[in-house]
């Protein structure tokens, strides 16, 4: 139909119908919408750039203008009508341009390609998402920081293997999460420096440039998912913690009721459920940059359709980083507490290597010792001077030096000790 | 608030709010109620099963029927009103219901946990899902196949690397993209039969029996979703083959105006955005895959909350290829020509090997023909019989006979073959 | 140099060098060597079809079939000798067969392209491969099963969300594990039946039948590699709960020394290693999954030189999942202990239904009790009986009754129950 | 057996047997073993910085290096003999340095876990690995620039959704392709200067730092598997336009024979193999990265040995995209040709707009012009001026000046544009 037809951007020579599922499969209104903002920002710096460069008149330019801030406030309040042949934002809002102000509207895209404006659209888009997500990961960075100082004297278990090790201070639990976190945001704002190369500032190059630009937008949708990937994949890590330490088991902490559910079944039971969505996150935003990879592996350079698949993709990792955030900074406020005498063996060790024997042999030691405590069914704290001698000669009662915890831990006092100066240290302005 | 937590089934022990951030990241209900029927379904085959336990009243049963008609009703009518409590399709189902009936409702709930719901009414949604897209399957095969039988006199080069190879039948292109097709159909069968195995047959077993159970509708999602990424990346194959054809270069076929859409900026150009499309949506659905089974690793076994990505992934497969299948299925109608000369050399190494040349040695000597015609810058046909003798005294004018497409194909008549035997023979019932 | 071409298939017309580098990125031999028995098998039905065919002499085939003999024991005897221009197994063995025979062994390829040649390789050792696999997945379910068998009697806390549940078989939770295999295995026979079509069965078909034939090839690689990701996935839930059953805090079971490792710094650890890398295997396995799908899309259809990647990927898979079931087939023999009476809150529920309280009331009461118990730091079963009913009147000192574990295992005797009757339901010959 | 228990690390306490399965699995000498010149680099700087902090003496430093000098030179002369118990490449060299020097071997481990040595090898060698692939980008690169400087005068047709555009220079789209690799060059810098954080500079920290600082080598790998991955992505687009471009159909370019293969088969093909190979990698490489992130996820925090998986997927990385930029490096050097005239529509409708039409409406005049030669079957150019001016009255004689291609090429001279100065522009130091 004709009248369906006329609004669309190639609608000059088409002589049949779209299909109406291919219209519904081709179209991105339902979802690039959400660009609103940014592409009535990058038409405005558009059509002044036009007018300097004398393609459109002065009078032209501002009834542009004064039309595309109609359109934005249809939008910011919530009257914009899309009609049906608004397949995607850009058309939608040049379609509303030009029901305001007439033919003039047509001018603004001179020399200005799809593909151009979509590039725009999208760094703007991005370089805010960017700064949105960076402020968020702040404040959960900052969140565990205040937490961490405060509980600086509480001990607990430090793991391997999820085998208890050497005891450390919890603070030290909470800040190598948060330099793990400090991490990501320095890589976004790598990022946002790539994301921050805006075509618009090159108008009226030929379009073709685009060879490379477009790729270098690609290639920021790309990096954007993979930095969402990792970041999640941290902070599922963190999450995993979190739900082992709040088993029944490990008993170290409990979630307050606004961040967990019970079961409709189990009345007794309190499910870590935010930690479980959060843990579940990384694989769901890593699913999104496999397939955007995917659908980018041995494509033809320039644009192809199938590189409309870039938004999805980023609109839903945004809402869940932003989520996860969001939910991660709620979660980090419970408690903790438990320490285990054997974790000591290691200090055992050093014990006898500081009276001269060689490591392997003084970590061999240590390891019969935990044999006959274990033989005994006895805390390794508990064997008697004379059992441990029969293991080393060097043993002597100076080895109930080892049997403090604290003093454990005070003895790593270089930087990314467990001292509580070295612990400490972190909480200045940076992390790292 | 105490009111706003009435409603939720967990609500009894809880005396902290939920965050509104939480609460959203943890509902699901903005996706999971185009599960309504299946849930109203299965809900309704429960309540019968649980009367012929004795655990509700015939009056008691009666009574809950009734109620889920009418949410049935609502739901049909697009009048269901989802509130705030409603977390979920099955908590606002019941919600619903116990407005309706009042205490009854409650019973709905006996011995089913939460867990057995959501995986029955997934099964009997995916089994639906899977009904519809194979019947989708078939139509786009069935389509291929009546546009082969009436193509079948319709030669074009057959090609491996992208390079041209022997000249086939066009029909044979189609059919070998309907076989494929067919395979996936064959495997989709294979997973409704993993799906059909319905918990509800097994009302009140224990619970933890969902250990297995669950883990198994698991691995039907999983499956599924794998799937649809080998069903799409067949169908990226097609794509891909269809692009190049429908290139300035190959003009082997133009698409439809309802299948292409012009450029913004080049009004000459006719894209196949349909194919693009088409093209990009494998790694799309393979991205769903990929995230599912990142979700997935590792997890401790039972229930666990990251299985909730499950139904997302799922749905946005099944919209994704419900559309390219019928996309598929609108696009095959088109059009061909073309074929070239040097196609034969195979044909000229075969000549050879019939008078008694090892094969290696005739493969050998084809090549040296071709290099001949190369340097004079020659179709293969134009070379002299002279020129083939400097190659082997074997060579004979009967080297005319070569040079006949119509020969060339017919030649293979065995199943699979390119004759027209042996390409009709593929329209009967079964593809394989 | 002419002399290192001389051996190439593809010989005839090239008169420029091939790059050393180009050599070695192209050539195959490396790794698709292992399939030398497979490649030799092919051979001999393949030139027995050529003679009934009539396109080798009685004589010339018995030639071949000596020759190829001769091969083969070079092979199993380790003394085949690789040479520069073997690019892969396939011209090493033809290669060496003329040596032995001379001319005749030119014969063998007639109407036989390498992908032909290729492709029934693969599926002669992806057959093998199958078999073998699902031996030692057998083997591991009946080490399962036995296992289950012999301690039927023990008792352990059910899980779900990491969270104690009900108590449960120690045998329950085995086998939920070896019910998941066994549906592996299920699968690993559906793609039995997929690779086991020959394509040599169809000999001297026209080679473009290759279309689909090849795709199928290629589908099952696919397949294969997708059902090693969901086995590995499987074990993957299977050694998360093992890790987390052999921490010091869950403490239900210890690795033998075989199976796990200590620490070098801390001689008190024992870590699961083995089930780490267990754990690990999964991700591994789908990264060969996902490179290969990322590879095929979009590729044009037949054969294409991108697909030689999915022969490393297979021979990895195949590698790492041989291992992999060994290794937890050793790792299950170990230990475990521990009850607690909290899990019992849902029975506590289940009598007030059998009072006659609507089941969504009863679990709110069931909740109330469970508070009650914390605020008053006692376990559930030390409420007292008047406490109990605070909250509900039909709380009588008839709740003793649910303070009994064996009795809430064996109350749920249904197939697929904690029944001592439902558990050992599976120890027949089938496990579903 | 205890002697074969001996020499590892950690056999202090254990009394069973290591399954030999089991001990192949969990060993990692077969592969990191690549890695010995950064362990004993690595442990020099080690040694010394003990030796500072007094934890060994001058002696037992001196005697420590020229142990470590020795085992060097046996590695550097193929001539160091790994034996059964060396489970990987540090075990290796320092059961050799035992052998050399005796017990002062042992001091050598001193304050420093396993961990910490992988973590500072893999520092070392991935520094190496990063400079060497950018030499081998950095030659592609110049490689490129070079080609592009050559044949500045060559126009050719670009292409978007692989349909003809405008005409544009050929070193054009060289050119887009040098950018992109530039763009990968920019981050390998970045994840140099991440990488380059040497966890040895930190001797003697509390190893729980380690907490961070293995977090810290996680992401850098993951980074670098996702940075080979977006290279060889780009490089497969680059390989899908040369493998378009060198069909029959395009001829635009032929590739030499030393990158390219014949067909056994078909003597007249010459397949892109070494591009259908490079095409085929991108899709390898995710494999690595997408393995390894499913593997990361959800581990606990700090060491599990599921992270052994790195080291594989490093290395194969490493090693294809060391091939990928050679092979690639090899391939740019060929030829094309071919022009057509209807990629001057967009000059059409410009010629509209300088003479006052908004763009929108020239687009629509230019579109039925196409139209109108496509019903004739004539070339855009070949239209008469009174058929344009049935279009718009604005069509006048001078419409021939569009049919110029030098003219529409040299037109576009702002950065980025297609004119000879602004192509040129790229040839200077660097590419952005």
């Amino acid at each position: 139909m004709a009248s369906s037809e006329g609004n669309k951007l190639w609608g000059g020579r088409f002589v049949g119908n779209t299909d109406p599922i291919m219209e519904k499969f081709n179209a991105s209104i339902a979802y690039d919408q959400r660009m609103w903002e940014a592409d009535i920002k990058g038409s405005k710096a558009y059509v002044k750039a036009l007018q300097k460069a004398g393609l459109v008149t002065q009078n032209e330019m501002e009834q542009i203008l004064t039309g595309l801030d109609k359109v934005f406030d249809e939008w910011s309040k919530g009257e914009f009508k899309i009609k049906p042949g608004d397949e995607d934002i850009h058309t939608a809002n040049e379609r509303r341009l030009k029901e305001f102000i007439g033919d003039p509207a047509g001018k603004l895209h001179t020399g200005r390609s799809r593909n151009d404006q979509v590039a725009t659209d999208m760094r703007l888009w991005l370089r805010d998402t960017i700064n949105t997500l960076k402020e968020l990961a702040l404040q959960l960075i900052s969140t565990m920081v205040e937490r961490a100082a405060v509980e600086i004297e509480i001990l607990c278990p430090g793991y391997t293997h999820m085998q208890r090790a050497q005891p450390i201070r919890w603070s030290h639990w909470i800040l190598s999460h948060a330099v793990a976190l400090s991490r990501d945001v320095e890589r976004l704002e790598d990022i946002r420096k790539h994301v921050n190369v805006m075509p618009l500032g090159r108008l009226f190059f030929f379009h073709f440039w685009l060879n490379s630009v477009f790729n270098s937008m690609c290639l920021c949708t790309a990096e954007f998912l993979f930095w969402a990937s990792m970041c999640l994949t941290h902070l599922s890590k963190m999450a995993e913690d979190l739900i082992l330490y709040s088993t029944k088991e490990f008993s170290f902490i409990t979630l307050t009721d606004a961040y967990s559910t019970g079961s409709s079944l189990m009345p007794q039971k309190k499910n870590a459920d935010s930690l479980e969505l959060i843990r579940s996150k990384a694989g769901r935003v890593f699913g999104r940059c496999a397939g955007f990879l995917m659908t980018l592996k041995g494509l033809p350079s320039t644009y192809n359709k199938d590189l409309q698949e870039d938004k999805e993709a980023m609109f839903d990792t945004y809402d869940t980083v932003h989520a996860v955030l969001q939910v991660a900074t709620g979660v980090i406020s419970t408690l903790m507490r438990a320490l285990s005498p054997d974790m000591l063996a290691t200090d055992l060790a050093y014990l006898l290597v500081r009276k001269g024997m060689p490591f392997r042999e003084a970590h061999s030691c240590a390891g019969k010792a935990v044999y006959i405590a274990e033989s005994k069914n006895i805390h390794l704290s508990q064997i008697t001077v004379e059992d441990l001698q029969t293991v080393s000669p060097l043993f002597d009662k100076d080895v109930s030096s080892v049997w403090d915890y604290n003093r454990s831990v005070e003895q790593y006092s270089a930087p990314g000790g467990t001292a509580r100066s070295s612990v400490t240290y972190h909480f200045g302005p940076t992390l790292y």
